[in-house]
């Protein structure tokens, strides 16, 4: 989907050359053709499995209409997100509304939208209870349980540890269960767990559903049986290497303790999963272009994208692979780091990477950046945001327009004394 | 500025709710007069130099034209903040167009706006030159000079280390004046450095615009003569504790260091500065409201801002206050971890504080968001970004209206095959 012709960066049959000049720099392009090759991907690796798009790894509206016409579910994380995903056509019946701190008016519309709700506290239990009973309505929960699982991965992301913000202890969970057993209007039907991002290895994600599953049996004794069993996502990419998600490492391991776990219970609950970094990231490039080149302490090569565009290099020191888009068959001659606009030290997209000779000019293709790139976005210094772009075949959409100077001020009002 | 009454907090002499029960929440909130008086507490202790206020510290353009009557000139850092500094009313001469990394759009944008350019490399140097001459401009210009100064503050924000992005290291830097004497339409008038953000010692500064002097002796002798040398900011404040930058303790010492350096030369110029932090962030309020409360590993308070809209903790492990605002003369009694709503563990306001007693419906206040807060806030999880406000004795301003779920789509455009 990503390849050369003629030294230059192709993404499907498309020039990058004719997409800037559409666009300008920097923009994040899409190939169509690699997102549906990693969507059957999934479909074969995990057709035992219901999968939830986790909407929070990207939200463009485009990307999230070919999920949910090829049967995903979605995992949400704010009011924002459910709106996102109704008006791109997830079957609200698998829209699960997550996260650890819903304020009454995102309660209010999931519950008016239908759609099911992981519950991360008993003081959120009682809330959605009070608002549904308002409502008139019967909510379908999960609890989010805190596995208290450790999984190798950037400590801000490992979200499964004893001490991360996310849900309810392991040991406090039948409580729970039974409370809202208790609490009008809200019906326990699953459960959920989610341990982290960008994890490798698959022993943690069959760990965390054992653990699932010995939960699922202690509640069949309270005579809970559930629809459900929620295990997240997290897998991992191989950033450093090919990009891609090995799926059927993840999978075929997942399918033996799902077939074991499901011989403990009586009732047979769906295994859901929530893919999205695995599903996006690969299928984008941020692209981006040279103003200049210096020689000071190191190679400096200042490009027009930084971490207001994509910030995972200068928050997690995460690694992307970049390439010079116009210079694909030149050879690596030079050590250069990769610099963006921004007014801080740690605006590096990347490190110490030996590249062909480059020029002011000259255009940087920083790869893998479908998963938290445009997501994390932000006008930092001023800057408006850029455009998106998906490829299909020998066409391109611009799937969201740049941003101008008037986004910068269309909401701001300066009191009339200060005309 | 902020105050309590009754147990509730004062932003001067407005409730705190009077202001959610326009906005809702969360929402920044900005002392006038505080602004003010950081003002003036550097007009009197910085009275020798010219100040230039940093915007990429916080761009509201209410903040900013308040700046601009009281004889301010600007740092800007891209185009949008060229933009934002010529409406608010900056005086173009005063306006300095930093970075390093501009498009030829933006030196463009400047050259034509007739404002100063911090150069950043020797090849930006030739790209400014090249555009002036098209545009038939000249343009006046000064340095960045990288001096090699370490200053104790986060790595990711300390920008005066010789293995920092920014600036010409001082051995090559009388090389770059010769260069520009040369290359046409540039007229070097200046020095420029920056040593980092959120320092809290004289020192580095003292050690810093010593380092800008001999340089100015040297160019003096290649016949340069400089009419400012801009040191930059940097002056830290006290987060841990009442929010001030003691002014003082930087004006003193760098006063004393420019009498003697201008001994050394044969010309006068003028000292520039450019403080951000240090005027902004301690105006203004992040308010916030309590989701949930639970007794997870720790006693987790859910409220509804999170990185989102203050990436400071999550990215620098930065410290900021918390008040309950409506709880102000209740006692201290339990620790809490004050967690935002956004999908990732780092995602932490504040740690172990010890507070009243919270509940949902209780609202946190975040002291010292002023600078770095909104500037660098994003749209992640799908949440619209919050208004902003400006208290002025006993009346409010909303400067910036909140972001509406419509704000995520307006610019998406989904191709036609997937209506």
């Amino acid at each position: 989907m990503f390849s050369s012709k003629d030294g230059r960066l192709l993404i499907e049959e498309v020039d990058f050359e004719e997409i800037v000049e559409k666009t300008g720099t920097p923009v994040y392009i899409t190939s169509r053709k690699k997102l549906e090759e990693n969507i059957r991907l999934f479909q074969e690796s995990f057709g035992f499995a219901r999968m939830l798009y986790a909407v929070k790894a990207n939200n463009n509206l485009t990307i999230m209409k070919i999920f949910a016409r090829n049967g995903f579910g979605a995992d949400v994380f704010s009011l924002g997100e459910l709106y996102l995903a109704l008006l791109a056509g997830f079957d609200r019946n698998f829209i699960l509304f997550n996260g650890n701190s819903k304020s009454d008016e995102e309660i209010e519309a999931g519950i008016k939208a239908g759609v099911k709700f992981s519950v991360d506290s008993l003081d959120e239990l009682y809330t959605i209870s009070e608002i549904a009973q308002n409502c008139g309505r019967e909510v379908k929960i999960a609890f989010r349980v805190n596995p208290d699982i450790s999984a190798e991965t950037h400590p801000k992301i490992a979200t499964g540890l004893k001490t991360s913000k996310f849900g309810i202890p392991a040991e406090q969970i039948l409580e729970a269960y039974e409370a809202a057993v208790q609490a009008g209007a809200v019906v326990p039907v699953g459960i959920h767990c989610h341990i982290g991002s960008q994890i490798r290895d698959v022993e943690p994600f069959v760990h965390e559903l054992e653990k699932m599953f010995e939960i699922a049996a202690e509640l069949e004794k309270l005579g809970v049986r559930l629809e459900f069993l929620d295990m997240g996502g997290g897998f991992g990419i191989d950033y450093e290497g090919d990009g891609e998600c090995r799926v059927e490492k993840f999978s075929q391991p997942i399918k033996k303790t799902l077939e074991n776990g499901l011989q403990m219970l009586k009732s047979k609950p769906e295994l859901w999963i929530e893919p999205g970094r695995s599903l996006v990231a690969n299928t984008t490039i941020l692209l981006t272009r040279v103003n200049a080149v210096k020689k000071a302490y190191k190679n400096f090569v200042a490009v027009d994208a930084g971490f207001n565009l994509l910030i995972r290099p200068a928050m997690y020191d995460s690694y992307h692979r970049v390439v010079v888009a116009n210079k694909m068959e030149k050879p690596a001659e030079e050590l250069y780091t990769i610099a963006g606009p921004i007014c801080e030290s740690g605006d590096i997209l990347a490190k110490d990477r030996k590249l062909p000779k480059v020029k002011r000019g000259d255009y940087i293709a920083v790869f893998d950046a479908g998963a938290y790139g445009f997501a994390m976005s932000s006008q930092y210094n001023g800057r408006p945001r850029c455009a998106e772009v998906l490829v299909d075949g020998g066409l391109f959409h611009i799937t969201r327009e740049k941003e101008t100077v008037g986004d910068l001020i269309a909401r701001q009002r300066i009191p009339e004394e200060l005309f």
